[in-house]
């Protein structure tokens, strides 16, 4: 089996390592248009071989990790290149835009659009990691519409990688993903920001910070350019999730200047049932 | 060395195993309100025996680490008990209503507040940890007023237990910590009630949660009575903070509107600065 993965970043190098891993035998090779990103994928043999374009045809499996934004334009021109056996897999964390982009495509019964729900605050070859997709979600949209051979050999690659394949549609996954993973972020900048405000005329602010804010704050070290369009892209969705927790928080605001602090408490308490749903995140 | 520690929780629990380890000879004995959690300290070995207020006395230090809002009426009585020659170590998370508190007692000079930065999100004997304040930092306030003999013994124990010590006036802690401490909890239960608020319609939510969704919503499963009388004590700082954090979120939330995705871009670039401010955090 020949993986070919474009965009050699976080998430398409530790693809790229945990593939070889679980199937010994493939070769797997990939491409970036960040030349430094190629070289240190191939020095730490995240790949065997750089891949170009007009090999692509070579491929069994293409792999799609580029920001949401590439990923609208470059699949398609993917889909028009890979061998008729090929299925071409995208792993963005937007599946609305994506899908539709392919939706007319002659080749769209080879084409996967996937999310899986793994990464880190870094970015980049450096941060590919064996191991990362172990016991993590891969969210499967729109899975009637891709070629059943091909829906088998792209779901057995994320299984032997340790998934749990969830399916649905990606409207669904949009509007879910933006409170779950979306807003997780803003909150995180946002919180970061007004941190790092007050530091310019507060010297020593950080000495205080503790873990909690290490790790309130620790999604705000992620990259601008692979968030921008995610956001573009599921700007209805986040908008509504960021106006409701504006709210919360507003009234959060309002019970403290009133002096109602058995609201404020009653906030907290009933939040603390988040102990339950977060038991099986780790 | 006779220490009483007030309050058996994360961190009372945590001072009286770190120093244990570090001053093997002394003795480590204490109260709660909470008979199970007198219990369990006692069969975690947390303490290796109860003591009741009549018995303060015979103290050479008492640790109060209760909730804020018990602090204040506790640390003047505990004053009045205990010998002359003791010294009486406030470690709650605000510090002008302590240090207003105890600003007229006869034996201000025996008292000594403090806030060392450390902790987890669990709370009780249960979650006390060896080691926890190993490398943190500890903010010593106003210790001008407190006799230096008693300065001295007070600060020994907190070097033999690994603490990088800070000095500052209540204020400026109060003011400072707000932003670096309180606005993340609050931050993180809104978050935690936005989602979960969201999840009582659209069932399977959570699966789509990863690893980033944790990090920060997980000071929402701090305890609400230690929090509620920390943003009463320190209300005015943290309604200031909150309506920065706010308006920084409203002000993204436009930008998106707007379609000012450079924008969005710039404000997420430049809060990556906090990646060299954590540095040293962790």
């Amino acid at each position: 089996m020949k993986v070919a993965v474009i965009g050699l970043g976080l998430i398409g190098g530790s693809l790229a390592l945990d593939i070889k891993k679980a199937f010994p035998t493939s070769v797997i090779v990939g491409m970036d248009t960040n030349k430094q990103h190629l070289s240190k994928a191939l020095e730490l043999k995240i790949i065997s071989s750089e891949i170009t374009f007009e090999e692509l045809n070579t491929a069994d499996v293409v792999i799609v990790s580029i920001p949401v934004n590439y990923a609208i334009s470059e699949v398609s021109k993917i889909l028009d290149l890979v061998n008729e056996s090929a299925v071409v897999i995208d792993v963005g964390s937007t599946k609305l835009p994506i899908c539709e982009a392919v939706k007319m495509h002659t080749n769209r019964r080879q084409f996967l659009a996937t999310h899986p729900i793994a990464g880190t605050e870094f970015s980049g070859p450096d941060a590919a990691l064996l191991g990362l997709f172990k016991n993590k979600t891969n969210i499967i949209c729109d899975i009637e519409k891709t070629a059943p051979q091909l829906q088998k050999r792209a779901l057995q690659i994320f299984e032997a990688i340790g998934m749990n394949l969830r399916y649905m549609n990606p409207e669904a996954h949009d509007k879910h993903i933006a409170y779950v993973s979306h807003l997780s972020h803003i909150s995180s900048f946002m919180l970061g920001k007004t941190v790092l405000e007050k530091e310019k005329n507060e010297r020593d602010i950080f000495d205080m910070a503790g873990s909690g804010f290490a790790s309130t704050v620790r999604l705000a070290k992620s990259s601008p350019k692979m968030w921008t369009p995610i956001f573009q892209q599921n700007k209805t969705n986040v908008i509504e999730t960021l106006e409701e927790y504006i709210n919360n928080l507003n009234h959060f605001k309002t019970l403290i200047q009133n002096d109602d602090f058995e609201g404020v408490f009653k906030e907290m308490e009933d939040t603390n049932y988040i102990k339950q749903v977060l038991k099986g995140i780790y």
